[in-house]
């Protein structure tokens, strides 16, 4: 129903907005920085869930892509991405079968902890005639998942080795707990201390003759950090291509530019001082110990609580807001946002270029 | 690619469940005590976004249905639903133009609160050949929209009247602020409270020979007050089809049943007391000030965490808890949770009888 070359006022509200220029923008600054760091980038696509961004970041020098779930993997595959690490356990049917089965048509990764788990992707693997490539996730502090570095992980390593079916490509370590600390330097420490388990299990495992081509590990806020620890070989970055309100306070990533925001109208301005939007938490995500959306380009008009379908603004005196304004708001944490929307609204010059469809948004199985 | 007829322990996750016996009881169990006093019901189907669910709810007996987003009522005519209040301001182009195009197709009717908005909708519907049903919206102390009670509603009844392209119907008001209060008579008192408030408002237009024939209000947590209330017409309650564990421990609420589930498998049994599932935050909403996801018929098994991906399970030793087993998650909050999925999975008896698509997901505009 949207004219393309429409400009951003006539375009209807909530709408999720992407900056095209600052998208473009993000994807080259990492690649540059990535240019200049031994580790290459395989960035994460659960935060855009969209192949054309995952084919952009791919020519800016990518290696492959990151996914967070199966069904993201069988969407990007489709769009004829081949290198996908699915950092994520795959665990029972009929998920192992749809796992070997795509391996088939793509190069897929998957990560795994548990010898069960590997016998039945072995067995499946096997039954399929595909040789099916694993990584073992090392638990780096996250507290979530993975084996526990050293021994354990050993041990795993050699259970893989029993299986001609599996290929045992190496390690993979994400530091999430370190992703939003705002202090470059505390960041700096606790990221380190997990890439040293990383690392360290990685030589034990080299020197028991175990192929570890492989070391991936890093997020947003770590990837200058984990991009230039000596053995670490990727960086699984994803945000740093649109950014949010919780990735702009973390210092280190002031050269990437917020791209994503949320357009919203101005449905009531029921008392002075306080304006009603028409984004709530249906259409910008609102989680616990995050930033609220931040107004962009305006001063004085504050995203200060949300209900389901409505965003309650404070607004100061003489802001000249009035009712069907449009504002745009930095969302607050960009993949839970993104996974909200079934499209983009992609300007350039604040006019529509194009309408991306998020072909992997509620692939969650 | 899910057969009919599969047991549940079949079914891929996550999986946005519907037990259609506890669902069809709570519809029973409403339309029963609808029928015992003198307000109607009006659903609100911002919560299941799904006709054929509103359907059943006109069949047992609804009047019409209430929708919070003017896509939402789009996606509801087509499916052949004719009485819809949008109740919510729809403001500026194109919204005013596809809001009175679609009341060529069905009964609609818009709540107002500003008198420019008025002449715009009155403006339009002129132009259109359309008579458009208006209801005023009052603030009844939920601090959000709406005119404040008394003199400023009549005023805005005024501008109303002078528009043969509208048409007058009423007053609605939304003690959304009650909805969670757990004490049922602290709920009472201040859902009584803010009736008043809008009986004595619909009084005042009364007196001044301004139509009033709708009254509209409520919520699933304040339903059997509001329907109570002398002057109340109609209750908007949504949430009493599926609950939550929000509601759940609301007092009064007893007689229904959860009927909406997520499915979800155990991924990782990383160590002794914590297990993962795959249901984190874009398969479960995570929203502050609501209690968490509770594990379905199982004791001793608390979701206690959540990332994007991931839900973190403290379990209580001998649980027997293995990997792959599938768990059943009552959610949070019903509404935001449906937002997430683009189908139910409906059970009776722990088969699959039917899959329906939610045809108003992400019909935010």
């Amino acid at each position: 129903m949207v004219r393309l070359d429409a400009h951003i006022n006539e375009l209807d509200t909530p709408a999720l907005l992407l900056d095209l220029d600052a998208l473009e923008r993000n994807i080259e600054t990492m690649a540059e920085y990535i240019r200049g760091v031994p580790a290459e980038l395989r960035p994460h696509e659960k935060t855009h869930k969209t192949p054309i961004i995952a084919h952009k970041q791919l020519k800016a020098g990518a290696i492959g892509i990151t996914c967070a779930k199966l069904g993201e993997a069988e969407a990007m595959a489709s769009a004829g991405i081949r290198d996908i690490l699915i950092a994520n356990q795959v665990v029972g049917e009929p998920k192992v079968t749809r796992l070997v089965n795509l391996a088939k048509h793509s190069d897929i990764i998957v990560a795994v902890e548990d010898s069960g788990n590997v016998r039945h992707l072995a067995e499946a693997a096997k039954s399929k005639g595909v040789r099916l490539n694993v990584i073992i996730e090392v638990d780096v502090g996250n507290n979530r998942c993975g084996t526990a570095p050293g021994d354990p992980t050993l041990e795993l390593a050699r259970e893989i080795a029993n299986h001609p079916s599996l290929n045992m490509r190496g390690l993979m370590g994400y530091e999430g707990f370190c992703q939003n600390i705002i202090d470059l330097e505390e960041r700096r420490e606790k990221a380190t201390e997990a890439m040293a388990k990383l690392v360290s299990t990685r030589d034990l495992l080299d020197d028991k003759g175990f192929s570890t081509e492989i070391v991936s590990a890093g997020g947003t806020g770590t990837h200058m950090i984990t991009a230039e620890y000596p053995g670490v070989t990727e960086v699984e970055a994803g945000s740093y291509i649109f950014m949010d309100t919780t990735y702009s306070r973390v210092e280190g990533l002031e050269k990437y530019d917020p791209s994503l925001t949320v357009l919203s109208t101005i449905t009531s301005l029921p008392r002075p001082g306080i304006a009603i939007c028409d984004a709530g938490r249906k259409t910008i995500t609102f989680e616990p110990s995050r930033p609220m959306p931040l107004a962009k380009g305006l001063e004085g008009i504050i995203y200060e609580a949300s209900s389901e379908e409505h965003g309650r603004l404070s607004v100061e005196e003489g802001s000249g807001l009035r009712l069907g304004d449009k504002i745009e708001f930095i969302v607050s944490h960009c993949c839970t946002n993104v996974n909200l929307y079934d499209q983009f609204h992609c300007l350039r010059d604040d006019h529509l270029e194009a309408v991306w469809e998020i072909t992997a948004r509620g692939r969650s199985q």
